[in-house]
């Protein structure tokens, strides 16, 4: 399987704990680099993580609290000490790039790269990112400002050929890529032989669907429908349930609901509120409804 | 002795390393806290000690490089979630409140408390701070960028009373503070007491100073002549020296220089760059000048 893993950076919420750094991961898909947020120290948990600084291109920014983005000032400072040259792209909602500017032209005096801003809506699902292997698309949420998660789709590949039996069957050259997407082939002499005997299926492809921070929204089900992994926020536990619908928050149980409902493999919960002195009672709420769950902690990294 | 201790939070440059947060210190003087610079990730760090946050009301920025200051929109956000009311003073070369400002007032829209910004010149030492124990006073340094470092001294304290000797001589309660600074007493009947039988002398008053940035600046070590302890920057080793120059940093030697000329009682060197992947190079350049130099490291704590 080609890499398609989830790290870490940070899995606390807004307050700072001992424990937790704020919100921020690194997705990596066969090693090309995207970060979803940036809460502060997110650059010193990046090199920490011994991730490469250079194969990142692309951050998303799921919203404009500080908590999730007062690390990109740091990060794009360093970038451009190390002297980077490649363009870095920001997508989030409307607002960042005038917020940022003011300070990054004032700290930053002369840049080595171009930082491009993008803005994508936030009330419909939109693609934001496309390459030969992969989709991000919004998945839009409802907190306190205008939100978004995200969903990292690997697109179908085509099937393994068997190199035996194309052999065997002396497949011409041409014909090798209408093959490795499926179709059959046809000798000179007109006999047909089924794809199936000629190629191996390629592995599935996998989605990651990130959603924070919002209140427990069962209208995302639809769209993160039996991913691999889901990451839910689960800021609070069941007691404190009021303090999630205030806050715009969802309960670990929730979160669970929400991942029972969507059929998804595993679900991997986070953005753990600072009252919880360590997170095992979120982690039986959401396991007693969902059971493949898995606590996100600093450092560590998950394959989709 | 009451209280007076140097925490580092974060004593590395502008490149983050897997060892190192940019640079922040909280200076404790008997519990009122002092920030000195606020690098990101300075808050984390703060919660680590488990110092109190509320009982931080000043916070001095050297510089207006993002190494020194981008913590401090997380803080001051912070804060403001922890419902603080007093006052938060933020004392700084100009410019820091014109780029502060935008990002607070939309990342914070309803402070709790009160942030002000107070401005010092850089080219003379100048008196910032003051109360009744103790005075910040800018050493003026030389970087790329206006930039001070700071001078913490404790106020005299009066001597302190014996009190059996102020009974045997029957010392009317209005004489005690004239006999606290220093007088002798007369009695009644002419007879001069002099002060030393009196009282016992108090704990001499003692001076932290704090130098980063700088290119190495023999014209500050008038003014901190004989402290207690001298934090100085030492970014790099004596075979990078001309990048020290270049840079307008300093060598640890030359701090160590510096502290020599100064005759102060021990160095903390800090402010490592991210080239030495561990910084014994530094700490044995500089004790081979100045054989009392500390190395800085996260969590220390050092009392002055």
């Amino acid at each position: 399987m080609e890499k398609f893993d989830i790290h870490i950076l940070g899995c606390g919420s807004a307050l700072p704990t001992t424990r937790h750094f704020p919100t921020s991961q690194i997705v990596n898909v066969r090693d090309k680099l995207f970060m979803i947020d940036c809460g502060e120290g997110a650059q010193l948990q990046f090199r920490k993580s011994r991730l490469k600084f250079s194969r990142l291109n692309h951050v998303f920014i799921s919203h404009l609290h500080g908590d999730h983005c007062y690390g990109l000032l740091g990060l794009i400072s360093t970038l451009n000490l190390l002297g980077r040259t490649a363009e870095l792209h920001i997508h989030s909602p409307k607002g960042l790039e005038e917020l940022l500017t003011p300070m990054l032209d004032f700290f930053n005096r002369q840049m080595s790269y171009k930082v491009l801003f993008h803005v994508f809506e936030t009330k419909e699902p939109v693609l934001i990112y496309e390459d030969r292997s992969l989709t991000v698309t919004t998945i839009p949420l409802r907190h306190r400002m205008p939100c978004c998660g995200f969903l990292f789709a690997e697109k179908p590949r085509p099937n393994h050929i068997i190199r035996d039996m194309v052999d065997f069957y002396q497949v011409p050259v041409y014909e090798l890529n209408r093959i490795k997407n499926g179709e059959d082939y046809v000798t000179p002499a007109g006999e047909t032989i089924p794809n199936h005997l000629l190629t191996h299926p390629a592995d599935p492809p996998r989605r990651y669907a990130y959603c924070s921070d919002t209140i427990c929204l069962p209208s995302i089900v639809g769209q993160i429908q039996g991913v691999d992994l889901l990451f839910h926020e689960a800021t609070f536990a069941e007691e404190d349930a009021p303090r999630a619908g205030e806050t715009f928050h969802t309960t670990a149980a929730q979160a669970a609901g929400i991942a029972k409902a969507a059929g998804v493999k595993r679900l991997l919960i986070g953005h753990f509120s600072a009252r919880y002195e360590e997170e095992t009672v979120l982690l039986q709420e959401a396991s007693t409804i969902f059971p493949d769950t898995l606590l996100a902690k600093e450092t560590l990294c998950v394959s989709v």
